[in-house]
């Protein structure tokens, strides 16, 4: 991939409503003097992305306009705004796609994920990486090293999601760990979860196949829900990623005292959950929403081999097959498609 | 009070079966080595007290023998096991009623409370305080100045919840707390949040007279959960002093981002909780499991008038009249009933 | 105080060189589109102004071009950028005097007070406030209720030190502290101890005046380090607010196991210290730079009355006698001199 | 090693008085009801007991009676006391060489190291492990797999220490890390640090050899401090192994904004520090005493291969020439010397 000065208008992929995506000319962006264009290589598919392709909204955002999908992105800088330093172009990035307002009291507190008025890609009305280019601020375009591949940096995205987990969960050298879910999120936390020294790293999920790649990918032990208990494991950290009612319940019963719970998987907005369990353990509940400062982390993590994201992809597709990736992504035995805007 | 040589025997008022609470005669405690006896002056009636006598049981704990209940205590020390300073016979104290085992992972760890194999006090099969005598591991005896009531130093563990669960919601200087519940431990968690530096303390309680009361004691503002919405509160931490799904549930969505949610009040095992909105506001939510560390702080406060419980007690009983006082804690307009054993 | 359209020059008070402040002209700032320009009220003289003004240096900071003094200052909105509020004209504030970048790792990470960009005021070669008017980003300048005084305002900038201070010791309730040096840092640190509920605050100074003083605004006891010995006071934490090498060798040795020890004053570059007493207790030991997100939390306890800022002012001066103001500072007897720049 | 039922005198290697070192006979422990006794197979020997063999105290501790060396222990359990499961019997263990009193404050915040009635082995006037047996209370005497050699469980105590200091450090994935000092603890510390996932591990020894077997074992980067500066680097934390002041003054140089400096090395009471440095950086500094929970991670990391501790093992030495293997210590080209007492 070489950079040449952008163009003006370049292709994009755009939801125009619930379950209509076309390819589409769009004007490329104008930079903020803060901002660089990055001109993308690789983009994930995301199981977001396929709910608003699927259901055209989630929660309370609501496709109402067309929307260019896809936030798990790497590519290279083709041009900078006036602040930054135009020695950045030609850089290979991965991108961390949220802008927050760096002004209110979470951005000054550290938390810039809480930001109110944050924007995300791919997140009604913020447009997203199936296209061409992209505009974001310069400090969250990272740099990143030959090693890496451009599938890789684009996955650097939820290995964010996998690190802010496992931070938020204190998994510390000797940690005992329960996730539930072995999908691409649950096996990206799995590793995160040994590169961070947890000594047993349970996984829970009802396909066999992706227990079998979870213990060639960071867990140590594969458990079925329908036959094993997981309650009484004693755990000192239960992550769910995988939105099931079931599985937080059962997951939060296999947490020891002053453990702590992360919800992760996004499932009904009211769950049914074992408070007196929690209470007379005193373990600690939350979630994660998104993430923050996670991406030098996750490229070292990536850079020593301490994590594995290559091993996720299973399709790749051009921009105009875009949305045979977001079907793809719903066959079972796929963990990641990628989509290359640049072919 | 005077101290003398204790007997052999004493009164205590037993409750031998569900509903059923007799005056009788046991041994008095012989004590090992490192633990005092106390002769006890003054108990609080809790609301886990009226629960064994009502139901017979506490989830898991079933009085199947005969159980002194009580576990608010303070009193005079009248011997002392072999290894305590004899000079403290006769000290009056405030009594922390339990007796964790000091050597798992959990007490060594700082967390005694959460020690599996503690034991404590009017929880089967552990005898409780409606006695002339008790005995304690002489570090759970702590020293009280004059100035603190036979009342209040046994409200002392009532206030350790109060402090346990501020300290567990980590309320500071300039917090903004929301408590539902105003009964007992609701205003001792509103005067404890204030002296914690809390600046607004709102309290929700369908009872007028009191959220009345809580705003003379602690609280800032009194809301009614029929009218008032707490909902985008906004508050930095929300303790639940209800117990009442409703309100627990209601409560959350009064959280701002990174905030947190304690939960003391024990309702229903299982509760429906708003999980996207905690996830979404990285809210943490955990409950309290009674104390530890708690008894110097709680000296202090009262001792400073920070917190006042002598205002709580509503009514005085004789040891004859236990049965009467764990009755009248079922009353509206009650908060605290003493049983006095001495009398 | 009433706002006008701004003019476009302004009268101010410069440090020429060392020892040398003139009356000079000035252009009034132009702002960038996140910044408002505040018409100064009040701003007091702070120990650094006069060190300035004294040795034309502080350290690595060297006074080479001429520079307006003076960070501690409250104002009225006179006019604000385009992308700010403009209801905000007309507003009183309180400046926090500091401009983060607020992309760095630091910054991000919420500690923005280490921001190696950051350009704080009246540090070469940032110009300060003893001028009509200055320029800050919008979200640093702090409304304030009619109940401060533009005095108490501009004394906010203390105060965050005492705030910061006290946070890095972990002050808590029931906290036991030593404080050395009751200047005015020194007495705002007791008040802040005390309205962080801390049951103990001992001060320590020379000066018997200062120790009168500091008893009657946040102390609970005074020590005098000629006669009174601190070590084995067994502190939970010793915040040095002299700058005594002697007192905080002295101050270190009074803290108990796990305490902490926050040094405010300035001294010696190199100081030695007992380091052997540290690492026997486990006691942490760092210092505060500035501060980070503390003004809410003082806009809040001056406006609560938890600590008065009003009594430390000894003096004030119209802006063509700022350089008595700075004199003042030195006298034994002056806490805080008050420059006006609008009179 | 085989166990049988212990006898009732045994050898004990004793410090007589400064420089001299008698093979004596004493009894056997009596146990109390919580302590096992333990047949020592292996015991390391440490700086602190050369020290006290040459130069009689260690600061306030003085060997004014006879006292026998040794804190770094293994062995098995040859009895147990009367309420500890007599199914031990045979276990081999570490041996975790500190009694703490479990009921003071400290003890019971989680703190146990810090208890002002600590006895530690081999510190008098409590003795040590060269002798064939020693009582241990029971939770202190842990388990360990066959895959750890009686050299390396005695080496946990040593580990426990390296632990210990990077926990305080805050190591985390990714850090970056100085450590001054490639003496065992210096090399225990940085394959720790590694454990814990730092990336960079610096090490700096005026010992070319030293820095060589670093290298090989945990350090990624070797400085020779006469010719390679440290200032700059910009750590996240500064272990000092080295207790030698100018290596403290200059490795807390390297320490960037917020970071840590920790004290393992002991040296002179007091040090000259670079105050202003730390204070600029809000850089926290402290030291360890000793160590808290560490075992049951140190087990781990020995036994998943994590940390190499048999590496650091330059000699062996039977009882009777417990002397000999004190001399072996301060040789040159040595690190650890084990002394045999079953030999």
């Amino acid at each position: 991939m070489t950079v040449t000065a952008p163009p003006t208008i370049m292709r994009a992929s755009v939801l125009k409503r619930q379950g209509e995506i076309v390819l589409d000319t769009l004007d490329v962006p104008v930079l903020d003097d803060d901002q660089v264009l990055v001109q993308v290589a690789a983009v994930g598919v995301c199981g977001s992305d396929i709910h608003y392709y699927q259901h055209g909204r989630i929660g309370e955002y609501v496709v109402d306009h067309p929307l260019v999908l896809g936030h798990e992105l790497s590519g290279r800088i083709a041009a900078v705004g006036a602040k930054v330093d135009p020695a950045r172009v030609g850089q290979r990035v991965a991108v961390e796609p949220q802008r927050p307002c760096r002004t209110c009291a979470q951005c000054k507190a550290g938390r810039y994920n809480l930001c109110p008025d944050i924007e995300f890609y791919a997140t009604p009305p913020i447009d997203g990486a199936f296209t061409e280019y992209v505009a974001i601020q310069g400090d969250f375009a990272y740099e990143i090293p030959d090693a890496i591949s451009d599938e890789a940096a684009a996955l650097i995205e939820p290995l964010s999601v996998g690190i802010w987990a496992c931070q938020r969960a204190d998994i510390r050298p000797g940690s005992r760990v329960l996730i539930a879910g072995a999908g691409p999120i649950g096996i990206i936390a799995a590793q995160t979860a040994r590169a961070f020294g947890a000594s047993e790293v349970y996984i829970s999920d009802i396909s066999p196949q992706r227990l079998a790649f979870a213990l060639e990918h960071g867990a140590t032990h594969a458990l079925d829900p329908l036959t094993d208990r997981v309650e009484g494991l004693d755990v000192d950290a239960f992550i769910d990623a995988s939105g099931a009612p079931a599985a937080v319940r059962s997951g939060i019963r296999a947490v020891g005292p002053a453990g702590r719970v992360i919800l992760v998987g996004m499932g009904a907005d009211d769950v049914e959950l074992p408070v007196s369990y929690l209470q007379n353990r005193e373990i600690w509940l939350s979630g994660v929403f998104r993430y923050t400062n996670t991406w030098p982390l996750a490229i070292q993590l990536v850079a020593k081999g301490l994590v594995d994201l290559d091993v996720l992809v299973t399709g790749g597709f051009p921009l105009s097959e875009a949305e045979a990736a977001l079907n793809a992504g719903r066959q079972p035995g796929q963990l990641k498609a990628i989509v290359y805007p640049g072919r």
